[in-house]
């Protein structure tokens, strides 16, 4: 199952696991394996002994502009301090107070602000596709940091980190998945990523949670018994039921969800856990609705990888904002001058000029390509 | 028209363009000028090769607060960015979550900050003239980032750089800014300064949209005719229809605006643009209401320097920030000592005294400047 | 009073001064002191001559989380820049947009951004003890920024400085304060902390505004009239009224404020604040409301302090987080590797390992640690 391909990252986005190749998936969590110690707010043995100061990260004089328009603390915080644990600066979009809100197109934003000098730019949208759209209107670097229910894919990269750091390999291992898969971007793109990394994945939960998934690009096996599944399993992934999502999303002539037959048939007791492989680790992308889909017994137990899963993620976001700037870089392929050199005093002397600078032409094909279909913002209102 | 002084700049504050001298705003375009590299977010080549680590830039250890009273996304992070490029922190003020809410004052809030350290305060506030009570109040920079209908000085000068840089020179040209000027603050200082450098500015727009022009303290000359007077354009400056502050605005008895009339007399088409002189170029403070005062096909095409003006923004405010800086120093005339000279370590050694600080004086001044005639928050609610 | 222990500084966290020793008191504040420079923006002399650049500091690359589950402008900014001024760098956790909306817990919110990362976290929140409850739950160094009506170390710490600053000894100092006692967790601060330096401290106000004191763990002094209180007086600290929380604990049956009657008895005026000590100080820990509590002569007079407060909370926060997290260091034993060695090229080369890194037990303890009784989130809602 797991395709072979030659080590080595090209893509200058990240935009899902569906397009990537085995061997890419590997070449990123090796990378993202070098940055653990990082990702746990790792610094310098010698600035401890009052050595001389550290340099900047990889990223130095870099911008990575968080692009969330949906709710986010844990994963727009992450990607903040992967950034900026490489050296690079970020820029928050405050969706609240940002000209969307004066009938701005998405794209137009984007656009707008990587005109200021953008690196990456990491978006989360409640729109199915809008990152791949960003992507396709801009020059630098995307990375889809969660996109409606569609992919997640720096979230699945980092469960992938999680389970090999703890069991030390992702191929034929068995991945339960539990909850409600419907409207799961992360069941989404681990799936993907699982797959063709030899792990057999089962998406388990009750028939509602188990529709609606007509749209996935791969083969889907699906259980709707826990228990019967548990003894296949290394790893048990459990979901958050998302309240807010299904007042939107239930269909004409739904059945509303009883929390406590739920719980009967699903939550991860002790009890049950004991029902899976001997050492099986216990997932959760979070936040954790403790006492539904998961027990605190369960949460903070031995077997839980949860807060290890937070530290991978870090780590998984360095490796990926390295990589994809990588890329970006060798497709510039510009040596920009240094923004020190030649900089105005700011006793107010006078300057000198920067060295030359050759990126004008780039400007040119950026605004000569916007004009190609695009959403057009409501003029009215 | 255009002055000619000597060149050079002495100003602390940047609040307007009414009060510049034509020698000052060359001064500060050849400046931006040579900030465009890093507007773009150019990188050291060196950094690309692995050489030794980048220095901070001439603003390094400086405090800039951004105190933005009303939602801007491209302009906040515009200065932020020209901030962080010279290596000086930015504070975030947040309006909504701030102590304003408990009935503070505009100057207390910013003479408060100020005591925590501040180099300049970047406003933008929706009361004419708050940037200049701020700038009365505090001892470091201000600069005006747009209050109310008044001036949006770094906007104009960000106009300015972008005509300059595509036709050359300013000297001569003339530019037709369309829409509703009486709202706008980007027309005043465009007025203001294009009159200095030697420009001929025509405003143009529907009767209502050329009302209320009293208050601007240069000759006028408007026109509601734009095809007829597009021939002699060299830059067509198309401004946003401010819907949200029509609501506030609308005179007793005055009348509604009609979207299709307006867009049959200055939409600015390919149709319409091919009227003006060849090699005219189109600019729009933005954000832009595609499909209303401009179609997609001028916006997005080979004339538009629209997104050229983003970038040009940057680095106009990262030659405001470093002249504005640059003259509170020799105000201060204060030689401060190192940060990290004679710090604690953080392992807890003992603190070696740091250098002499000579600035206490200073901040008497400061207390005893205010108990001039201020406004009071009011006491009871 | 005031109980000499030898100087030094062992605790990681920060919480109320009711724990502190006068040894530890002073040793903080010594070390602020010398922080008061940089408090106000101080930077070094040699960037001025164009020297090279400056190293970072002695927090360069430790990560500061600010919690603040209430508004704050004033003491965030003040955390942020004493952190950044340091070195280190700054998340903000977004109350408004974040999983705490999610029905996430705060101690799961805390121990998952820690999971990031963490040296320190500041919190204020509107539970009493929360603060505590947070340190119990992660390794890093909690600061205590305000709980509820309970304690504001920081805001006492940075109190004591300015006194100390200003007059020259905290020993034997009576220092009045007025207002709203019953509510004000500076007020609590300030009698624990000031009673073991040796000062006399008086509560003043209105009957209803001395109620409810009877959490404090020390022996209290009050007056209803401030008048007669006055001439003992070296230092009188005016409270803000605190409209926002009248409302939201009026007791059964309690009487409202009358405006008129409060500021006949207790607004400091300039007539009133001549019947204290010559050469006394008025503090106020902001925001004011002018014109109730305290005249705008007052407040901008030459015996007011209360900007000087400001700049001594930004040198005080620099000390408790530099002696906080030097003994967090101390704690962990761990030498860490330096971020920016052994990490991946930007442009793509391959990793180099990292130096290795033994922090994977700290983790299970912190895992194993987490079943303790614990407040679970409510499930359904």
């Amino acid at each position: 199952m797991a395709k072979k391909t030659p080590a080595g990252w090209t893509r200058k986005h990240l935009l899902g696991l569906e397009d990537l190749e085995a061997g890419e998936i590997r070449h990123l969590l090796d990378a993202a394996e070098k940055f653990l110690p990082y990702a746990k707010g790792a610094r310098p043995a010698r600035a401890l002994a009052g050595k001389p100061p550290v340099p900047p990260g990889p990223l130095a004089n870099r911008t990575v502009l968080n692009l969330f328009c949906e709710d986010s603390t844990r994963t727009r915080t992450s990607f903040t301090l992967a950034a900026e644990r490489l050296g690079a600066r970020v820029v928050e979009f405050q969706a609240a107070t940002s000209s969307l809100k004066k009938n701005e197109s998405l794209l137009d934003t984007a656009r707008n602000i990587e005109a200021m000098g953008l690196d990456a730019i990491v978006i989360r949208h409640s729109d199915r596709g809008a990152p791949h759209a960003v992507a396709e209107a801009v020059q630098c670097s995307v990375l889809n940091a969660g996109d409606d229910a569609h992919e997640h894919p720096t979230q699945a990269l980092l469960d992938f980190l999680a389970i090999r750091h703890k069991l030390g390999r992702l191929e034929g291992l068995t991945v339960a998945i539990v909850g409600d898969i419907r409207h799961s971007r992360v069941a989404r793109s681990n799936l993907y990523g699982l797959a063709k990394m030899g792990s057999r994945v089962i998406f388990v939960g009750p028939p509602p949670f188990l529709e609606g998934l007509g749209d996935i690009a791969a083969p889907v096996e699906t259980s709707t018994d826990l228990d019967a599944i548990l003894p296949d399993c290394d790893a048990v992934m459990m979901l958050r039921v998302q309240f807010e999502r299904h007042e939107r999303n239930v269909p004409p002539g739904g059945v509303a969800l009883d929390l406590e037959d739920y719980k009967r048939a699903y939550q991860l007791t002790a009890k049950r856990l004991a029902r899976a492989k001997r050492g099986a680790i216990v997932l959760h992308p979070g936040p954790i609705n403790r006492g539904l889909e998961i027990t605190d017994q369960v949460a903070d137990g031995p077997q839980s990888a949860i807060l290890h899963q937070v530290t991978c993620g870090v780590a998984v976001r360095m490796a990926a904002l390295s990589l994809c700037i990588g890329a970006l870089d060798r497709e510039r392929k510009i040596a920009r001058p240094h923004p020190a050199q030649g900089l105005i005093q700011s006793d107010g002397a006078p300057l000198t000029p920067p060295l030359s600078h050759k990126g004008r032409g780039r400007q040119k094909r950026g605004l000569s390509r916007e004009g190609r279909g695009r959403g057009k913002s409501s003029a009215g209102a």
